[in-house]
């Protein structure tokens, strides 16, 4: 296990501070972990993400369900939350995401562009803004140069920059895919080395081993790789995503050895809103269960 | 059917509310639908869209249709609305399209560059601006980049956007076409989720089923897409196009199952103006009979 | 009498047209004449002019008013138009009044300031832009420098510019006072010589000569007066203001006199809601009576 | 008693109701009052206002003062917000005040220069600014100009603007100085017109009638004037401020009449700190008790 | 052997003078030559290589290995200098490390884009900034363009430039590789005409003769190979880097015969801190007996 940095250690200045204790310490469970409801699918999908449950396609939907799931955060493309967090602006924080695109084109050299700026969601009343980094992509240098102007306005303004440092991009398939040990490590690292306050990262696969560098071709177990994939990340948060919707079990381990890793909190969106309602809470108080057995110290 | 939404439930600014008032209250109908007459076809086309009714060549004969027939609006490029609008500024709402392109090049990696900027388009006293976004695009890095000022200097100034979202490309064209039900949806939530303040769609196509993302591989009726498409886009008004001229019948029929599905209204050109001036007249007459039948409340 | 100009024949940008257009046939009695409710006393005198009808210290009292009444357009300042116009945008054309001052401090060296700025009326959907020039102040060179950027937004943006052209200061005291032909024409003169669009201007009294310069030393009736200010103001529509609340005989005869002389409209706002609420629409009443009579031929 | 307006009905935007709704509904009663402490006397009267208690010269001491006593935020200058506020960051909201001045040269021109930008204070984290506007000082024009800049940046950051509206300067003096109901009145109808999102005025004074305009010169009670204060503001939420230190009863009763006139809380500084740790939080209690009584409904 | 230069003869601002002496005299041995630590590899080679010494993915360590080992500086990216160099700050040089890229992608056309500005190094505290320029690269205009804003930049704010001169690229690999005697020596003296004032380079190959360009495809030793280096770069100080981790002997003849040509110094990252604590500590005494014996006279 690696320990989890405390806020007051980030070196972080007065407003992200601000910003991050509301979010750690004011809102979900209060006791320094994160519960975040990613809600951008629409973009990043398309509307068949909204099928299993028709009721997740209505954005005041999602909004109640985060207010009654006891979630830290809603995150929201800049048309959603302009013309719904109004509702519940305070009540909930808002992560703006920055950036995003459709999956319809080919993602060989995927480059999420930016949809609104860091100074819209100050304006909105944001705690935090997210930015998706294509780490590993033959257009990391655009990726890049956006990015740093991100970093940059964020920092101007105080606010938590979240990176969601996604390994994409034909080299990345040819070096073993997107979900591996490898990626994921090099993905925390990248955002911790440009950045970030915090960083999303997908549940490392340390049995994906074909075509990936030494030493990652070794065998690590799923905690050992947790456990590196904090490491790298250093005082950037760690936040897990939940990824495509899957079985309870597998996503209260998943959870579980996070949690153990020194993960700072999970985003998960569509195992959450793609069940129904009730089974979705269900899930959401398994969740916090996990949660509340890994306080950071009040500061 | 799904509700529309009130022109008070939006969020929108004071300036987006009362031009989009004055365009869904006070020219039409009155009664919160809308019914636009698109003359950007000599662009987009060119003049052989003209042929069929040859007065159609001249903006003069489209604006005092536009005035004959009631619409709430007449969408013009730069270059007419400079030199034809003057004529009827204030008599009838106008719509500045702010990009539009020939279709003599491949769209295989279609991008619509700007013509004109929304400042323009308040210098001209336009009470709404126009944008194709071209959803699924390989150029979509591009195409968001060039919105995202758009959509910026729309709220800047308060004045209503737009989205004319048009699947496109060579990556639509392998997922099944753009008129599917799965590229229309997708291309409605994608205006909303990116900030437009209406979009405009085409009838989606539920039988265009090769190819495309489950689950749009399904079997639905053209209401329950229509339906769909309209809970996608949210509070994003919608407007439903002609496209291609067709028979008057298939035409109704359309309208009555956008209406019913909760569309604001309707964007017709070529279906109107390809007709001689009275056939015209008598189609507009069926077409602002249904859409009496869907008032919203007077706020 | 002078000819009234017609709108067609300002020389007026799209979008100022459209705008005064708007105004002009859209709202009120829709025949070309203006009488608008200014309500921005509450900064230039205080709380005090409300207390002959307490109702009336309240925006939603004034905004009601201006419906039921069937105005052309209500004056506001910045943030009376922030936080009330929203209810009501769409519904009344607004005018916001872009300077104000109290009336504490002395007014020897009378200057207006910039309370907000061309496009913050824009943004709030206004359908003109007002500003105070103290004509004659010894502060005019800040005066006329303020106003030329004014001027200058509201051509950028196509939006109509009323001059409030208030004869002001130490040096007019010293020639006949604020109120004198002498005064009130030269400032009609001024705003038309300076690019107003709409003047609003006192009634002028040729019966007070003393200390102003020859000829308006000589006799005059009130309606050669109000004849030759409307003759000054040339292509710049005149509006004539109501001022301290007077008799209504008194008032009427001024409105009937400015209107056989040219103006376009009124501006009354102390002789309306100073009274209570079922006088105030009796006065409204009598006053449109008269603006009837005076009908521009529709463009 | 005047109704306090809902958040909701404020025509705020996301940002300013996100932030305003944390500072009332989260911090403090919680219940939509506010109780502020502000600490820039150290600036605005220089360190002799710490003799009475020596301890509140120092910010940390303040800082734990107002977490102890439960306050809704704490007003700070610059300076001690940068190297004091990190500490306490997101515990307790931080209001930067934006301008300030000695008091050593005369006021009867007074203006208080700007000592920070708003965008500094969205850095630190602020959930609102502070702006002392000089209502009726000769130095006017300049003051709203500077105010106007304050405003339009607060805007565009979504930050609540707090107006200390104080009426001063040798014409306020001339015309029954500066606690007078006439001067506090057109105060909080200054701040109004020109949208503070909150005023902060000191109590009214009816019976200070000498040289006040009518209608201000006849008879009201305290609780006559408050109620007329706090219907001048309108959608412009109200704080009372405490001034000089006083008996606790006055003190007390001043609250419980402020309250009942529809302010929305106190702003006590010195009342509070010049008494010993102990006094200082049992008439934080005391206070707290009236504003117990005065609960908006959640929104 | 190449006379090294005197930091008095470099034409060097007074800024980047102050700066350098200070790195030169002030840190590490202060006899003129220097010893940085780079820790910029997490990014550029992703967190496999800290698998060698877990401990050295902490930055927490490497800065203390960094002031234990009597290092001249060390070299961060923005994210690790943000968040960790403050506990150092003014006890070890800081080299902000400007630009950077994973090595995901292809180098084919390799580019490293900026990070950070030159700005954000003074504010941190840096003392120098460090920059990687592919010398050769196909994408060498763009870099070339990218660098000259970086050289401005530093010369306007007074901090010394190091540059990072890589021969790299496809074109470099046709004509003999990245690491051939003809590559460095190239690559040394662009970065001469392009004012760097300190130079990286790698230590020459000049074995490497396949395919380089005349007269470097003739027989050279090693030490003429660096003696020519040295003297390409002129009046840019040279710094020769350690590259993959390598056998202590060759490690420290390289270091000789460096320093022998005239270098000021090594910048040896894998090679120090790939080895466990103690063994890094000896190499770097080793290290620094070699660099005591090249002074640079006191200036």
């Amino acid at each position: 296990m690696t320990a989890r940095p405390l806020l007051t250690e980030l070196r972080l200045s007065a407003g992200k501070k601000a910003r991050l204790h509301r979010i750690l310490f004011q809102y979900g469970l209060g006791n320094g972990t994160a519960f975040f409801l990613p809600y951008d699918q629409g973009l990043e999908h398309g509307p068949r993400d909204f099928f299993p449950n028709p009721a997740s396609s209505d954005p005041r939907y999602i909004l109640r369900l985060a207010t009654e799931g006891g979630f830290n955060g809603i995150v929201l493309q800049i048309g959603l939350a302009q013309k719904f967090y109004w509702d519940y602006a305070g009540e909930i924080p808002l992560v703006l995401k920055l950036n995003g695109r459709t999956d319809i084109p080919s993602d060989a050299r995927a480059l999420s562009p930016l949809n609104a700026r860091v100074e819209e969601a100050v304006r909105l009343g944001a705690d935090a803004v997210g930015y998706t980094l294509y780490v590993g992509t033959p257009a990391q240098e655009a990726d890049f140069e956006q990015y740093r102007h991100v970093r940059a306005a964020a920092e101007r303004l105080g606010i938590p920059l979240i990176v969601w440092a996604y390994p994409r991009g034909e080299a990345v398939e040819a070096k073993g895919g997107k979900d591996s040990f490898y990626a994921v490590d090099y993905a925390a690292r990248t955002a911790s080395e440009l950045g970030a306050d915090v960083v999303k990262v997908n549940f490392p696969h340390p049995e994906r081993r074909a075509n990936v560098k030494a030493p990652y071709d070794g065998q690590y177990s799923t905690q050992q790789a947790a456990d590196a994939v904090v490491r790298s990340a250093g005082r950037t948060l760690v936040l897990v995503s939940g990824g495509t919707k899957a079985g309870d079990e597998a996503m209260l381990e998943k959870a579980r050895e996070s949690m153990e890793a020194g993960a700072t909190g999970l985003i998960f969106g569509r195992n959450v809103w793609q069940r129904e309602h009730d089974a979705s809470l269900r899930l959401v108080g398994s969740l916090r269960e996990i949660l509340a057995k890994y306080p950071s110290p009040m500061p």
